[in-house]
């Protein structure tokens, strides 16, 4: 593979942000963290140069950090996904490959985190691309990967990326990324309205966590070997 | 185990319905297919009588096909659930344990089998539930298993069922029922409610096995070897 471009993570200071900065900065991913708060970013990028010594961090303000790469991860509670985008509104680009991870729960107007909140767009991942500038390219995905494995570094992971999209060739970008990661694959799972179904796998999975003391992911079966053809991408 | 109780599919007659009689059948589970035709559903038994030698199948209409056993599974087309509930109104009787498998798929009303009709109740599971008399015992199970791969007996099943219901009890029923069959495991799911999430799994599998010419199914990652434990059946 090619030397990896860096990534954004807005929202890596928190839990599922923060264990994919980890585990792409292991895999060789330069990583720009980013969160509201600069000093909070600063932090959070030492704690993970901290935990995967030899990667690359570093930590800003939101905007800096979306500015600074052509991909940039959303991974922010719900609550602040309307007013994050509508803060970055001058900063993303044409161009930019925006991931969005962001899970409607009802957890972000104080109800359960095993249940979703209907969104007027259809799904947190739409709601991203109606508020994205123009030309943004609008991915979704990550919803099914526990946060607590991808920080836990001594786990060897063996789970699927569910990822939606409008666009064939974002889609198969979004993986060829991922999969830099040993022991995650995407899968194609449709057009970005799809993620209203992806995105409901987080409170199911969440349920499954408290039920049986697990973290618990997905993975499809009976899919053919290679889901990214290079003729896709 | 014991010797098993028989089990009624109203609906076997279709693919789903006709795939699990086979299965159950196969795995020692007296049959009895229930059809709105008895003539389609005596076919339909001699039909998998002729895969599964040995095994004891037998076709009625739907009313007598509910009467004849404590479990009955209900699996068909959304746009007939309704219906089939009211004219089973004074037929399933208290006790009885109604395994709904109906996916509100939007090609019941001409859309896409890749999209989701919202229920009123939230979910086919939970109008069944509402539909079904007081007493009978509501869980919801089967919607991201193959109905291709469950016919094909030559093919080695190695997926879950994911099951909702609203008390442990019947789950385990369930999954003692479904567990029958190698290869299928049972996965807990949480109350009836969340039926609405693993029902959206179909349409998602649909788009799955259009794009990558599967027969995909599900499984869950990262749970503990004990699903039912003795003490919750």
């Amino acid at each position: 593979m090619s030397d990896p471009a860096p990534v954004t993570i807005v929202g890596a200071t928190g839990a599922l942000g923060f264990g994919l900065a980890l585990r792409l900065g292991q895999a060789g991913v330069p990583i720009v963290i980013g969160s509201r708060d600069p000093g909070r970013a600063a932090e959070a990028a030492a704690k993970a140069a901290e935990r995967v010594p030899g990667a690359s961090f570093a930590g800003l303000g939101n905007a800096e950090a979306a500015a600074a790469n052509e991909t940039v991860v959303l991974s922010v509670p719900f609550r602040s996904q309307s007013e994050t985008l509508t803060n970055l509104k001058d900063t993303l680009r044409p161009g930019q490959l925006l991931v969005d991870a962001t899970v409607p729960l009802a957890a972000a107007v104080s109800g359960k985190a095993t249940r979703l909140l209907g969104v007027w767009q259809g799904s947190a991942a739409q709601q991203a691309a109606e508020m994205a500038p123009d030309g943004v390219r609008v991915v979704s995905g990550l919803h099914t990967v526990s946060a607590a494995l991808l920080t836990d570094l001594d786990h060897a992971l063996d789970e699927d990326v569910l990822v939606c999209g409008d666009r064939k060739a974002d889609k198969a970008q979004l993986a060829a990324l991922i999969e830099r990661v040993p022991g995650l694959r995407c899968v194609d799972c449709g057009r970005l309205e799809m993620a209203r179904i992806t995105e409901s796998l987080t409170p199911l999975i969440i349920s499954m966590n408290v039920r049986y003391k697990a973290r618990a992911g997905i993975k499809v079966t009976g899919l053919p070997a290679e889901l990214w053809p290079a003729s896709s991408s």
